[in-house]
């Protein structure tokens, strides 16, 4: 569930967002939106976790993928309904992860 | 509850975590390492959510008040109890924000 990605650096994108009540088309737009960000070239993993407030961070080897990633055809649509359904508001943070570490029991 | 964050670049800290079934002393401790670390020079504010993962993301001014956070002698024993107690693994990645962009209702 932690995402395993490569030695540093490489990118991050860090999305945090409050969600409307509107349930409708929601989970299947962000299972197939997982699906295609997969098999972008330049995807490294993704961690997603929601409590009210929404945090989802998905890890890219450079700046070009997450270009193309945000301007991919069905993306830009699911980024249209977002914010004419789903959102209420969001945060999206475009990062250079220069370093990181990590324990395992 | 989104962290509201001046002007990029600024600093994050992406924190993944997988907590191991003890609570003892857990709740207490994050709590104390919020205010400690709203209280650190340079610290912009923090989102944090668990949904079986935990991820906490804060925010920084530079990486000095990073390493300065991480040097805190509150937080390295924090640090060291969450390693022999409440952390299964966890993934810390300092990452420099280049951009970022929002949307509200």
């Amino acid at each position: 569930m932690i995402a395993k990605t490569p030695k540093a650096p490489y990118y991050a994108v860090i999305f945090t967002n409050i969600r409307t009540e509107i349930e409708e088309g929601y989970a299947e737009t962000a299972q197939e939106m997982v699906r295609l960000a997969e098999a972008q070239e330049g995807y490294l993993g993704h961690e997603s976790v929601r409590e009210g407030l929404g945090i989802t961070v998905s890890y890219w080897s450079n700046r070009e993928a997450i270009l193309a990633w945000k301007q991919q055809t069905d993306h830009l649509l699911a980024q249209k309904m977002g914010r004419e359904k789903w959102y209420e508001s969001y945060k999206t943070r475009i990062c250079l992860v220069e370093r990181d570490y990590e324990f395992c029991v």
